[in-house]
Order: structure tokens, then C-alpha cells, then sequence
């Protein structure tokens, strides 16, 4: 296959691997996970998107998510949120460049040649996935904080590609917060009719999921130190109410940003994907 | 309570905090996390000791424990493996001193006066944790690698203090094996007969554990790299034969060293323990 395979661990029954590959997207080496079910397959895939100062390797080793996969039949993509290396553009603020890709395509400089996260996750990824492993072509996606912001934005542009989307914690509102707004005058500039396309909230109430997505499965930690001046899922609800569109909000007591908080609810958020990718 | 709460996290219901203390038998600050079920409680305890190089944090971020923890409603209280700091002893190799404590008191220069982690574990810690948390006073003990070697010492030379033990890819054998050899060399000096209450397998032929634990739960991947040359679980085995010792040895086809192991089995760990550990 098209990926090097650096590290592979049994985990419930299943494989995970560490792999690395070069991103004719980002035009980088690009590294991820993908835990595979035992057997055959084929599989639904669910692809994840981690958040802010994350590589994949935080998701895969903390998250807690490969019990539920195992037991639902699920493979789980998890890849590094940027490009990487030397050669490719940085800010010393965790916020911006590498570590901090915010699922989109880059159209300023110095970010446009590499930092393309939205083809090479909606494009390459996903063909080279199902190209390499035994997968059924049902997919979803998922994604914490930054991730979150880019589940909800990818699967709202591309409902083509992805049969369900949840979120931990999501960026709801990218062009109302400060994280998204620094990011995208950064890599979009300072035309903001070119922001609108990567707001979660912004394209729910324009209707993009209606008739795409029954439900949308979010959940938050009302503990979280970035809710209210980051995360702001009201505007979500808002957004959905006024479309039309029915999403789970659920308001989690005491939980923080942390993974403690997603892999108290990862399961459920696997079960929601499950059933949408059967049959 | 004695202890400074460093941080807190609330994790599937329960509370997680990272605690940091001045301990006497160290002689240094020690840190430590402890798991508390929702609840008013009282809970039994799972003391969990971790390895070669590993913090609190391991364990607490990877192990993916609090699930089954919070089902069984049992407290989990994980100690860093050794003490730390400047003013105290360590060596640059990852398998000697900070770090890496075994779980025995040093008698030897320069670890004597700060390496005592069995008094620190099974006198200390456990009546701090009795003091400060709702506990039922039922204790049971389990550890990965050098912390497998931890827990099984420790159940078979306090018998008094746990209701059940059980282990991950236990160093079985110290007295016969190389980490062991060099450990205990330094810790306690080259008179061997000093090492052999600090080996699980010499202990279990002495028929240390007859009559006091039912059963000795076990598990070890197959595919793990330290398998053969320092874990040896064979001779656990052969001692447990020998002195009619019941142990369940489950050798778990393709499972390697890494915390990918232990997160697929420590569901079954917990219920292990929290079935002894009622009433």
C-alpha cells in the first residue's frame, strides 16, 4: 500500500498501525492511525479529527475509542491535524500553523503551499483508506475541539462522503470566536464571504444538513475552560433550531476539555456512527 | 487532607485527581492519582503500580481504567514508581533509579535513603489513602512489567493488606532475569539472599500466597519483546505448580508490552478484583 507502516499494536482483538505516507495534498510526509476489527472486513470507516496541538497519536493512545470499534465493527482514522516539518510554515502561538491546520485549504501565504487539511482529508485520505484497507465505502466522522470544527465543516461541504457526524466540544462558530478567527485571517485572509464556508453554525443555518443528516451527536463539557469564549455550542443550537435541522446537544456536568471527557463518552459516540453505517 | 490536589478531572462520573504529597518514607514529594466513583461511597481500593520509566500519568491517561472502575465502584489510586528530584539518587539508565524503584526498600548508597517504595506503598500511601478517601478498607493490588513485580511482592509479603493481586507482563522473576539482577544488585547489595523476598516466583514456591488468594490473575501478550529475556512468566507458572498455587496465566496471541495491551484487559482486572473485594 501507499503508507509505510512505522509502529502496529493488538489492541481488543483488532490492529492498530502507525502510518506515514507523502501527502501529494500538503505536499509532506503525512502521519496517522488506523485501527482495524479483527476478520475480514469489509468495514465502515469513521475518520477523526483531533483538535489544537494534537497529533494522531493523542486520540489513538488516550481516547479509549478501539473497545467500542472492536465491538461495533469499526475502523477508526485518526490523522495529525497539519502538515509538519521544516519545510513548512509555523507560528511560535499553539494556535496557528503546525499542529493547528483547522481542516481547510490555505489560500494565504505563507500557509497556501502546504497547509491544505481539507482536500487532504476529503480527497486523499479517504481514496487512499479505502484503497488500502478492507473498508465498505460507509464513512463517517468525528472530531474534538479544532477536530470537531472540522468534522461538522467537512461533513456539512462533502455530504457525498460521510454518512453521520458528531463532535467533543466542536468550534461551533469559527468567524465568532478568537481561535477561529486568528486562524482564518491567517490562512484565508481578510475577506470573511470566504470564512462562512468553514462555519459549523454559519452552514447549519443555512441548511446544509437538511435532509443529509438525521441527527447530529455533540456533546460538551459544561466544566470546559473554552466554552464560552471558543466553543459557544448555543450558536450551534440556535443555528439548528431556526434551519430546521435536529441536533443532540448534550450540556455534560463537570467535564472538562480534556480526554478524560471524550473517552467517558466515546462509546456512544461510535454506537451513533454504527448504526448509520450499516448495511 | 494531606494531599494537594494538582489537578481534577471528572472522568465516566467519577472523580480524577493528580495529587502531590510530602512522603515520609521517601523523604521527598511524591505524586500520585486516585480515581474516586461517583457516589458517596465507601469503595474498595485497586492500588495500581506501574513500569520502568513510567510517571502517574501512564497509567491514568492510557490504561482507559475509570470505566470499569466506575461500574464496579471502586476507588484506583495510582503511585509514580519512585521518588524524584534533584537531591535525589538516579543513574542515566532508564531501568535504574528515578523511575524506576522496584518496589522494595533500598538498603544500599546512594539509593538507601530515598528509595523505599515498599514502605511508601504498603504503609504510607495506603493509610494516607484510608485517611483521606471513603474506603472500605478492602485493598487489592495489580501493576504492569516492574509494577507486576510490584504488585505480586507486595500481595505475598503483605498478605494483611490486600484481598486479591494481579498483574500485566509481570517481571516474574527478578532474581533471574537482567533488569532484576541489576536492581537489586544496587538497591540491596550482592548478597542474594536479600533479593529473594522481592521475587514473585521464589515467594509463590515458598508458598507465600497458599491459603490467602484464591486465584492470581495474569496477563501477557505473546508478541512482547521483553517476553523471553525478563519477564519469564514460565517460572511464575512452575512456582505456582509446585506449591498447588492456583494462578490463571492467560498468554494473549499477538499483545506486545505497550498500554494498547493492558487498556484491552483491564476491564477484566478490575472485575477480577472487584469481586473479591465485596462485602
Amino acid at each position: 500500500m501507499t503508507f509505510e507502516t512505522t509502529k502496529t499494536h493488538i489492541v481488543h482483538g483488532g490492529t492498530l498501525r502507525y502510518l506515514k505516507h507523502d501527502s501529494t495534498a500538503t505536499g509532506t510526509p503525512m502521519t496517522l492511525s488506523v485501527f482495524t476489527p479483527a476478520g475480514e472486513g469489509p468495514f465502515p470507516v469513521l475518520i477523526w479529527l483531533s483538535g489544537l496541538t494534537c497529533t494522531e497519536d493523542n486520540f489513538t493512545t488516550k481516547a479509549g475509542a478501539y473497545r467500542a470499534a472492536a465491538e461495533h465493527g469499526v475502523i477508526i482514522v485518526a490523522p495529525d491535524t497539519s502538515p509538519r516539518g521544516e519545510g513548512v510554515a509555523d507560528d511560535p502561538a499553539y494556535d496557528l500553523g503546525q499542529g493547528a491546520g483547522f481542516y481547510l485549504d490555505a489560500t494565504q501565504a505563507p500557509w497556501a503551499p502546504h497547509f491544505r487539511m481539507e482536500t487532504y482529508v476529503a480527497e486523499e485520505l479517504i481514496a487512499l483508506i479505502d484503497a488500502a484497507f478492507p473498508t465498505t465505502g460507509a464513512r463517517a466522522i468525528s472530531g474534538h475541539s479544532m477536530g470537531g470544527h472540522g468534522a461538522l465543516t467537512l461533513a456539512l461541504n462533502h455530504p457525498d462522503l460521510f454518512r453521520s457526524v458528531s463532535a467533543f466540544a466542536p468550534i461551533c462558530s469559527p468567524t465568532q470566536c478568537a481561535w477561529g478567527e486568528k486562524a482564518f485571517t491567517a490562512y484565508l485572509g481578510d475577506d470573511r464571504a470566504t470564512w462562512d464556508r468553514h462555519d459549523a453554525a454559519k452552514l447549519i443555518a443555512a441548511g446544509a444538513a437538511r435532509g443529509i443528516y438525521d441527527d447530529i451527536l455533540i456533546d460538551q463539557g459544561d466544566a470546559d475552560s473554552f466554552l464560552t469564549d471558543q466553543l459557544k455550542p448555543e450558536l450551534l443550537q440556535a443555528a439548528a433550531d431556526a434551519a430546521g435541522q435536529k441536533i443532540t446537544l448534550r450540556m455534560q456536568p463537570g467535564y472538562d476539555h480534556s480526554y478524560f471527557f471524550m473517552t467517558s463518552f466515546i462509546a456512544d459516540h461510535v454506537a451513533f456512527h454504527a448504526e448509520r453505517l450499516k448495511g
